[in-house]
């Protein structure tokens, strides 16, 4: 049972527990009462009401305290109710675990005391007990969505999912590292970047001085501050905020999102930035199904487009991702019977409905496009040297219902084609300090950055990128 | 051998490798070959050169690639020598792992072939391989002092701790909530904020709108986010980055810093949270200690006073932290022989000389000063009522070498005195959502915010703030 609800460690903090005799009640969350290893005596109980209901004489509760989908049932004499005993209310059980009479349950609780610890007030309450909240509804409710029993599992999906990414790298000996969020160098070129004053110099107009005497801006990768230690480490990651001030509505962009990127030394083939990718991807995924779930099922069964998800994301888990060049990509979207927007041509970036047709035509499972044309692709990226300034070796991993879920490259390690490349490009004196990187003890190196949110949305089918991060920012909206 | 560099990790990759009799030759990082349980044949190892001399007719490398503190040796034929392979040059060496005749080492590695894969123009790199740099000469080259040997060292332990404080809440429950960067409003009331504009706007003067309608700033804690989050979870944690715009040169602060913070429902005593800041910092460093014990030793040994840091952790780690009530600190501060520039008198607030004396007066050990008068305090603090408005159940936890490390208290969770404190303040309207907290299910909470820099600067007796973090940001710099 105890397994089942994914717990080794609720099983050692239930020993500890019962280790406990001088506790008077042992204070247990819901997942551990719901874990326990068999009718286990006196508890302590805090959560909050998902229902009320009386029936024959008895007065049933479920109470949800967040650390499980399920909620804890309590059975209680009909004399424990108050009026403020309400869905939505804070209220502290005290009583005996004792083993369920019901299917639906192994435990329930048999409550002595109820204290009501917060009331709630029903009528202006934005969530309803009765049925299942839209997840555009409840994103109107910042501070009170994750209350709701999708918001909660996507929470509790997201912090797996973060431990989990973690895990993998450190697993495998990479060094994390911290970059800035401030940076005065513009890593994309794109453009699209917020800038940072102090709130005095904002108010005040030009002619100012800045804080950091330079114009700041808030980081959109942290790859060239991680090719810095790639100068020192052979395998480094970072998993933090990044940031684009696009004006887009999408679903799949917003102003402040988190990014999984990973830098490593010594990698003279794309191959290897392509395995790294696709084993972040299978081992954090298979830690997060066996970890939640639960979790991962009410996404799959309630929020995600019928059956389809999951069974696309076993098919991702089990195969091999496909990988075919750009040039490849290039000649099956020529050939292909629906006519596109933008028409494909060699030496034109892949638009989305290109994206869905590789995918589709892959047989839905992740692609890897690799090898752009030159001119499309960012300073840093390395010339293949198959023709004149032909090809990269950039790539992108693209995936059903999202599109591009990852993007890498090998980086130009050697001086005179970098700096060729930055004197042309007017950027020679500004990225002296990356020149420098190449000059001293330079190697070969590669990584890859993979949208967190685009992640979670992939493997739970979530729509929209709105409902996949805790505070949501975008163009016209920064709501607390 | 193994076990005291610190590898089950390193034995399990180690015996992987053993296993993949197909590959011609096992790349090993240093760290793995270093803990290679038996001489044990050909393998190719890359990193960059540490040293290079010629003695007796043999030439010997160190080599380093960032995966430990300690070098490989690398023993050769002369004739393997060439004019690229000098101090701070990336090499590829193959050859056989042999038990070392030195005392010095287990392993060394018999070249057969070295190839030098990137060079150093070691006339103009700033790093030197004789004497150990200073700490405040290497920090004037953020893009290359990751390459110095203790600055190695610094964020291998950085990692090791972020790891160790994220398992710490994990192992016990916590859920992980990445609260947001950007935000509409401002925590602690300090006004030393950063905003946000798109570089655009930016550039334009007055009369802007706004990318988010309303004006938008980093964030100074994640607080009041976590806060939303009590209301569904009973535990929550988040660790990010949070910015202070202070025009400061101070050894202890930074623009851009990292902090950890928690939040915990269903919690009526101060004590609770106290106790689970004495927990993290206990668990986490002891975790620090044993996943990198050479690293630490480094900066005890070169880089912290003396001997003192070592010791007074020693006894950090094995005592109860001291608690005393802001009273009573007033008490011991005015009875204090030394005459101090700032009065102590009741109502002031503790300057860092006050936490000096307290700590040395407890014995040079953490102490946990509670119960501070309301009117010093921010809003969202809890009202003990021991008097009109007299004081509130905040805490700070002082430890030697730094002043304050943690900041917490009990949250006003009662909406009639929440209500009408941000009605005195003129805050009623700009938090309203706060308030909501309080409507629906309210608990009594409370939490917690831990300094990241500070930590481990008190951890390895590390004065100044900006040589614990990869890329410091403060008034006048923003380099990189």
């Amino acid at each position: 049972m105890l397994a089942a609800r994914g717990g080794r460690q609720a099983l050692r903090r239930w020993q500890a527990l019962r280790c406990c005799a001088s506790l008077p009640r042992a204070r247990l969350r819901v997942r551990e009462a719901l874990g326990a290893p068999e009718p286990a005596g006196e508890v302590k109980v805090q959560g909050w009401v998902r229902s009320v209901r009386s029936q024959k004489g008895v007065l049933f509760l479920h109470i949800n305290d967040g650390s499980s989908l399920e909620n804890l049932q309590v059975v209680a004499d009909p004399s424990l109710e108050n009026r403020d005993l309400t869905f939505g209310s804070a209220v502290e059980v005290q009583g005996k675990l004792v083993k369920s009479p019901h299917r639906m349950q192994n435990v329930e609780l048999k409550a002595e005391t109820i204290r009501v610890v917060g009331p709630c007030d029903t009528l202006s309450f934005p969530l309803k007990r009765k049925g299942r909240h839209p997840l555009d509804y409840v994103r109107q409710f910042p501070h009170l969505r994750c209350r709701n029993t999708t918001l909660g599992s996507l929470l509790r999906i997201r912090s797996e999912a973060t431990a989990a990414i973690h895990s993998f790298f450190q697993d495998n000996g990479y060094v994390h590292i911290h970059t800035p969020i401030i940076t005065s160098n513009d890593c994309e070129g794109a453009g699209e970047l917020f800038q940072i004053e102090t709130s005095n110099e904002a108010r005040e107009s030009a002619e100012k001085t800045h804080f950091f005497n330079v114009p700041a801006f808030l980081t959109v990768s942290g790859q060239l501050h991680l090719e810095v230690m790639a100068g020192a480490f052979t395998q480094v990651f970072t998993f933090g905020p990044t940031f684009r001030a696009e004006n887009s509505q999408s679903r799949r962009h917003l102003a402040e999102f988190y990014m999984v990127e990973a830098e490593l030394s010594f990698t003279e083939s794309l191959q290897d930035v392509m395995q790294v990718m696709e084993d972040l991807f299978k081992t954090a995924t298979n830690t997060v199904l066996s970890k939640c779930p639960h979790d991962v099922e009410l996404f799959h069964k309630y929020i995600a487009p019928a059956q389809k998800t999951k069974d696309r994301l076993e098919k991702m888990l089990k195969n091999k991702f496909v990988t075919i060049s750009y040039g490849e990509a290039m000649e099956i979207l020529k050939q292909a019977s629906p006519s596109f927007t933008f028409k494909p041509e060699w030496g034109c970036d892949l638009q989305t409905e290109h994206e869905k047709y590789l995918v589709k035509h892959c047989g839905e499972v992740p692609v890897f496009v690799f090898n752009y044309p030159y001119d499309l692709k960012p300073f840093y990226m390395r010339d293949n040297e198959d023709g004149a300034q032909h090809t990269v070796a950039a790539v992108d991993l693209l995936v059903p219902g999202i599109g591009e879920l990852c993007g890498g490259s090998l980086r130009e390690e050697r001086l005179p084609f970098l700096e060729s490349r930055l004197q042309r490009l007017g950027l020679k004196d500004a990225y002296q300090w990356y020149l420098d990187l190449r000059k001293f003890g330079s190697v070969p190196h590669g990584g890859f950055g993979m949208g967190f949110e685009r992640y979670l949305q992939c493997i739970l089918g979530v729509d929209n990128i709105k409902d996949v991060i805790p505070f949501p920012r975008f163009s016209h909206s920064c709501l607390l």
